[in-house]
C-alpha cells in the first residue's frame, strides 16, 4: 500500500501508520488536529469542514476543529476505525479524490516543518505504571540489596501512582534543572541546592479514549475499547530530590518538573500488526488481571543523548516495549477495579522499560548505575547523571516489511537552575 | 453587619462570609455561580446579567455564567475582594439596591434546598498532603513502632502525593465499597475481594486562584495571591488495600475509589478574622518555606457518623486546622518549588487533621487504633472500620462574635460493594 505522498525510506510515518496530533498552519488559525503522513501533515479540520470525512460516526466540523484529540478520543473505536479507513483511502497512490483535487491538496497537506505542534490531549489524569520488571529490580537491587530485589506486591499487581498533569510538556519544551530539598551523605539534614542527579525515563503512555463512571470498572477484555493510542514519554527524575522525599507517599517535586511526550498518537490499529506475547506471568495473576489476549506490542526503543560539545546525538540504550511484565490490559483493569474513573485523554504511563542487558536500561540511574560506572560519550565525555546542556531524544518504531510504524520522537534539552 | 435575608442562628452563612459555589436553579438553565446566604442561595450570573456586579474587575456575564468557578478563580485577589464587597453590600439590611428590587430579588435568591449543588470547579490536578504531625506520628507508631514515629524528611517539608481529579465528588454523592488486592495477615499471597477497612479522613482543601508558569515557583509570601479559598475534603480511605500497594510509590487504588469535597468555597478574606499562629516548627524550615505571616486558621472540625439503625449522626471526634504543622502557604511554595506550574481550580489538601488528643483524631484508624479499641456509637453499635451504610459528615466553622462563618458539610454514605 502506498501514499500519492512521498514517504522517503524509514520514515515513522507512511500511509500504514497515520498518527493523530494537534498542530497550528502557518497561515494562522487555532490548533487543530492533523495526521502526519511522511514530512507532511494532513490537515482534518479542513477536509471534515469540506465533507471528506463524512461517514456513520463523523459529521462535518465535529471533532477535528479543534485543539485537543479529546472529543475524538471521545467518540471510541467504531468511529475511530471508520476515520482511519477514510483517511488511508483518501492518501492511497490510486485514489484521485484528493490527490487530484490539486487546490484542495495543496491546502490539506503542510509541511510539518512549517507547522507547530502542540499537546495532542488535555490530559485530565496522568498515572505513571512501574510496569518493567529489569527497572523495579534494577531499582530495588541498588538501593534495598540484590536478594530482594522486588517488594511483595510487585509480582501480584501493576503498581502505579498518580502523577502531576499540569506539567506535561510536548516534545521540544526546554526542562529546566530544578531546586529542591537534598539529603547529601552523612549529612543530619538537608540542603536546598540544584538538582546534581538530573535523569530521564524511557517510558510509552497509552491515551483513554471512552471512559468509564465512577464505580464502573473496566473489565481487562474491554481494555481495547477504551485505549486510543500511544506516545512516547519522558519521566525526567531528579533523583537525589526523589530519594530524600519520597517516603512514605511516593515521588512528588522529583517528577512533577516536567514529563516530556511526543506529539502524535499511534493508534492500537497501526499497532495491531505488531502485537505478540509477552513476558510469561508467574505467579499467576489474579481473575481480574487475566485476559486471553496477546497485549505486548514489538515496539523498538532508542534512548540517544547530545552533549553541548557533540555535534550528533549517540545512542546510549536499546530496549523495546516487549519487556514490560504487566501490559496496558491489566494496567487499565487494575486502575479502574476500585471504580476509579477514566476520562478520555487522560494519560497512563508505562513506568521506565529497562530490557534484561545493561545497553537496554531505561535510565541514567540503572545505564550508570547509581554512579559507580559512568556512561561513557563519544567525544570521550562521561555521564553520571545528566549535565546542562545535554539533550535527551527517545524515539521507537515497528519495524514491518518495507516500512516502519513509529512514533517520531520526544527530545528535550536541560537548562541550568534559574536564579 | 446583617443582611435583608434571614440568616438563622447557627448558619454557617450569615453576610459575614459569603462563600461562592456551582448550582442548578429549580427552574433550569444550566449550572451557574451562586453564593450562600442564610438558607438561601444568590444568583450571581442573573446579577451579573442585570449589571449589579460591574466594577473594574468584573463586567457583565464574564465569569458568573459558567458551570464552574475557575474563571472567577482566575481573576486574583483584587476581584475577589471587589465581588465580596460588592455582593456584601448589596445583601447589606439597609442597602435598598436589591432589597427593594421584589421581582428582582425574588427571581436572584432561591432557597438552597431547591437546587442542586455541583463540584465548585473543574479540578485540574489534586494533590494531598501530608501535614499534620499528630496524624503522622499515629500511623508511624502503629506501623514502625512508637520509638521513631515520624520519618527523617517530614519535620523539613511538607510530604505531599499527587491524588486523583477524576474521583472527586461533592457531598451527598454515595461511595461505593471497592473491591481490590488485600493480603491477609500471614498469607503468602493476596485475595481479592471487597476492602473490609473503609475508613474516612478529615482534611480542608484549598483551591488555587491564578497559577504560575512551568519553572517560575511561587515564593512563600506570594501565596495569598495565589489561594482562592477553602473547603472540607473527606479523603476516603480502603486502609486494607493501601497497606498492600502502597510501597514504593504510596497510595493508589485505596484512594482514588472517591474523594468527598464540601460544595462552597469559603475565601481567605471571609476568614480573614480567624487568622492566628500555628505550631511552633523545630527545626527551622530552610528559607524557601519560612513566612513571617500567620498561616493558621481557628477552624472547629466536626466528624459525625450515622450507621443505618442511628435516627440521628453523632460526633465521633472534635478536632481544628490550626494543629496542622505544615502551612497552606509553605504547602504551596514546596510544591512548586521544583518548578511545578498551578493552574486555577487545582485543589491541595491538608492531610488528615489529627489533634493531640484520642477524641481529636481525624481517621478511624487512629480513633480505633488499628481496631484495638472500637469506637463506641451511642446504640450500642462499635466500629473499628466503616459498615455498609453508615454516613460520615464532616463539618466546619469559625466562631466569631455572634456569628459563624462555617463550610457547611461533606457528607457521603458507604454503599455496599457493587456485584
Amino acid at each position: 500500500m502506498n501514499s500519492f505522498v512521498e514517504v522517503p525510506s524509514g520514515s515513522h510515518f507512511p500511509i500504514q501508520n497515520l498518527p493523530y496530533g494537534i498542530f497550528s498552519r502557518p497561515d494562522g488559525g487555532r490548533p487543530r488536529v492533523g495526521v502526519a503522513i511522511g514530512e507532511m501533515i494532513l490537515d482534518l479540520a479542513l477536509l471534515s469542514e469540506r465533507g471528506y470525512l463524512d461517514g456513520p460516526h463523523l459529521t462535518r466540523l465535529s471533532v477535528f476543529d479543534r485543539p485537543s484529540l479529546n472529543a475524538f478520543m471521545a467518540l471510541g473505536r467504531p468511529a475511530w476505525r471508520e476515520a482511519r479507513s477514510t483517511i488511508q483511502a483518501l492518501l492511497r497512490h490510486d485514489n484521485p479524490a484528493l490527490r487530484d483535487e490539486t487546490e484542495l491538496r495543496q491546502r490539506a497537506l503542510i509541511p510539518a516543518k512549517s507547522t507547530r505542534l502542540h499537546l495532542p490531549a488535555l490530559i485530565g489524569d496522568y498515572t505513571d505504571f512501574y510496569s518493567s520488571r529489569e527497572h523495579a529490580s534494577n531499582v530495588g537491587a541498588m538501593f534495598r540489596g540484590k536478594e530482594n530485589p522486588l517488594l511483595p506486591n510487585w509480582l501480584h499487581l501493576p503498581v502505579a501512582y498518580h502523577g502531576r498533569a499540569s506539567s506535561i510538556v510536548v516534545s521540544g519544551t526546554p526542562v529546566l534543572r530544578p531546586y529542591g530539598q537534598i539529603l547529601e551523605s552523612g549529612a543530619d539534614g538537608p540542603v536546598f541546592a540544584p538538582s546534581r542527579e538530573m535523569d530521564f525515563e524511557l517510558e510509552m503512555g497509552l491515551f483513554i479514549g471512552p471512559g468509564n463512571e465512577l464505580g464502573r470498572p473496566i473489565p481487562v477484555e474491554a481494555a481495547a475499547e477504551h485505549i486510543f493510542g500511544l506516545v512516547l514519554v519522558n519521566d525526567w527524575s531528579a533523583r537525589d530530590i526523589q530519594r530524600w522525599e519520597y517516603r512514605p507517599l511516593g515521588p512528588f517535586l522529583s517528577k512533577n518538573l516536567a514529563t516530556s511526550i511526543s506529539p502524535w498518537v499511534v493508534t492500537l490499529d497501526a499497532l495491531a500488526p505488531f502485537r505478540c506475547s509477552g513476558p510469561k506471568q508467574a505467579p499467576e495473576p489474579l481473575p481480574y488481571l487475566l485476559s486471553s489476549d496477546d497485549w505486548a506490542y514489538d515496539i523498538q526503543l532508542e534512548i540517544q543523548l547530545q552533549s553541548e560539545k557533540m555535534d550528533r546525538p549517540a545512542v546510549i540504550s536499546r530496549s523495546n516495549f516487549r519487556y514490560l511484565y504487566w501490559n496496558m490490559a491489566q494496567q487499565l483493569a487494575h486502575h479502574t477495579i476500585s471504580g476509579c474513573n477514566m476520562r478520555p485523554g487522560d494519560l497512563l504511563a508505562s513506568g521506565t522499560i529497562s530490557g534484561p542487558e545493561p545497553h537496554s536500561y531505561g535510565s541514567m540511574l540503572e545505564l550508570a548505575w547509581r554512579g559507580s560506572r559512568p556512561v561513557q560519550l563519544p567525544d570521550s565525555e562521561v555521564r553520571a547523571f545528566l549535565a546542562d546542556g545535554d539533550r535527551v531524544t527517545l524515539t521507537g518504531w515497528c519495524q514491518g516489511d518495507g516500512y516502519r510504524v513509529g512514533f517520531g520522537q520526544v527530545s528535550g534539552q536541560i537548562l541550568p537552575v534559574q536564579e
